[in-house]
């Protein structure tokens, strides 16, 4: 029987698709490319049964109704609004995700930017690299405790609920909001309260941001609900740029209106507005919610996995019910 | 009767005074003063029942011979290195100190300085902050995980079982080293293995630095150490700074012995070597394992309680058995 072929689109570290590569013939850019563009991929597909997405690469009707043979479309990522998941049912082509392997970064990285606020860690940093600009005395530099503060996690998920872990760990007492209701084993697993996104805002140290963008989420933090935090409290966003107002938020923070933000992801791309590189209060980290070296062989592994236990039988992570 | 007299060195915000304040003759240095000077003090303290001592003002012999009506030194730290704690007990006064506030702030920084090193936070804020020096690619600004990497804490006291807490939410293994092993419920607590000083730095890719400054954990961490450790390996110390050379720690983090280290004491006083300002892969804050604005009050109102305590009955922390 010929080997399955599989068109993996991004040019990735091989430790984690020697099982893959094993079994079927599989086909990665050439060395030196990062990546296929979408005309490599509208040329080649015919061929191929299964297609390894990176999160960012466009899996649209063009594509698919270029791939006769196309039963699996493996994405690199747990969001998936790059591909036309309706479109993809309808045609009885499988789409998986990778829920798995990004949770725990994620919420670490929430938990870093969160300590780095409360704690001043980088802005420090930065200045004593400059002699002669940091004072050390009793009450100078002083930053908020996490232990007794209040944490409100707007989308209490996974990813919401791994960094609430940490939280309580640290001491502090857990809030929500979500579309749905938590049940009470799991609300009373963190001590975590279910409260409207008004509440949470008015009696929460900290806002955290784990929920999906969705029309809903769009702007869920902007200008109003910045002035109804607390002014000691830090906003943490490592969901989606667009879930957060940025220039209402550099103005907030320029003002005092809260004090200090942990940004990870950016409403307009991959980089902030001019405006928060300019500020002391505020964290900035390029999307590097999952960018650990463990994470890319785990992510590898788990896309590999979906691929194989699809054609082979296995759990796999289905975004469509097929 | 007459109130009693307590004489407090530095000028502290006065909240977490207004117990002390009400029930005794209390006496802070001036306004605009940060502390009353050694002697201020000695011209002073012969009127004085109770003294209230910051962790960097020294009281010795002559300042006890010159208090015939002293009963109680309340310092204001958890170390007392600042105390001829000796030559008290020999006189029949009291020292205590403030374990339980600093323990959870210094084990929040520890747990921050371990994120932002592992997950390159400061570093990346910095880099963001020029415009045009963050490349935003899938295997670009990749750092370590948390979860599943193996902890290796020095000195399992308070502090590091607290650190350890943290760690274990995080998905960490604990491995440690103390002068004495933990008993085995606390053990199990945190799934910690006890293992020799050159066990830990093998299988470490954290090292967390939890002990005092004495004259066995001078220099704990050297040339010989750095190299035991894994190249991927990262240091904290939120301890003492004599606990490590500093030199070697600056080499070590230059060739690539060690990843990466996050420091919040330095060897020679309040300030790093110039090489550590000078390296990307440092994360460094002054000092401020317990500088936050809460602490503040709660080590305020702690020195007076054991000032009210020792004096009216009720629990004070000891130093000295007396």
């Amino acid at each position: 029987m010929e080997k399955k072929k599989v068109l993996v689109t991004y040019n990735m570290w091989r430790d984690g698709y020697a099982e893959l590569m094993q079994k079927y013939d599989v086909t990665f850019p050439p060395e030196g490319a990062e990546s296929f563009t979408y005309d490599e991929v509208l040329g080649m597909i015919p061929d191929y049964d299964a297609l390894q997405s990176m999160f960012n690469f466009p899996v649209d009707k063009r594509l698919m109704d270029a791939a006769p043979k196309l039963k699996i479309i493996s994405n690199y990522a747990v969001g998936y609004d790059n591909i036309d998941v309706a479109y993809a049912t309808q045609k009885g082509i499988q789409v998986t995700n990778t829920p798995d392997p990004v949770t725990e970064p994620t919420a670490d990285l929430a938990m870093g930017l969160l300590l780095a606020t409360f704690r001043r860690i980088s802005e420090l940093d930065r200045r004593l690299r400059t002699p002669g600009s940091v004072k050390v005395e009793l009450l100078t530099n002083l930053g908020h405790s996490l232990y007794g503060a209040t944490l409100g996690i707007i989308g209490m998920g996974r990813i919401g609920q791994a960094l609430a872990r940490r939280a309580v760990a640290a001491g502090m007492k857990i809030v929500y909001h979500n579309r749905h209701r938590l049940d009470e084993a799991t609300e009373r697993r963190y001590g975590a309260v279910y409260l409207s996104l008004d509440e949470l805002l008015r009696v929460s140290d900290a806002v955290s941001l784990n929920a999906p963008h969705t029309a809903e989420t769009y702007h869920v933090i902007g200008a109003e609900e910045l002035h109804k935090m607390k002014p000691t409290a830090v906003l943490v966003n490592t969901a989606r740029g667009p879930l957060v107002d940025e220039a209402a938020l550099a103005e907030a923070l320029r003002t005092g209106t809260i004090w200090a933000a942990g940004l990870d992801v950016f409403e307009h791309g991959n980089y902030p507005i001019l405006e928060l590189t300019r500020l002391d209060n505020v964290v900035l980290t390029p999307h590097v919610g999952t960018q650990t070296v463990e994470i890319r062989h785990e992510m590898a592994a788990h896309v590999s996995r979906n691929i194989i236990h699809f054609f082979e039988g296995g759990h796999i992570d289905k975004v469509n019910l097929l």
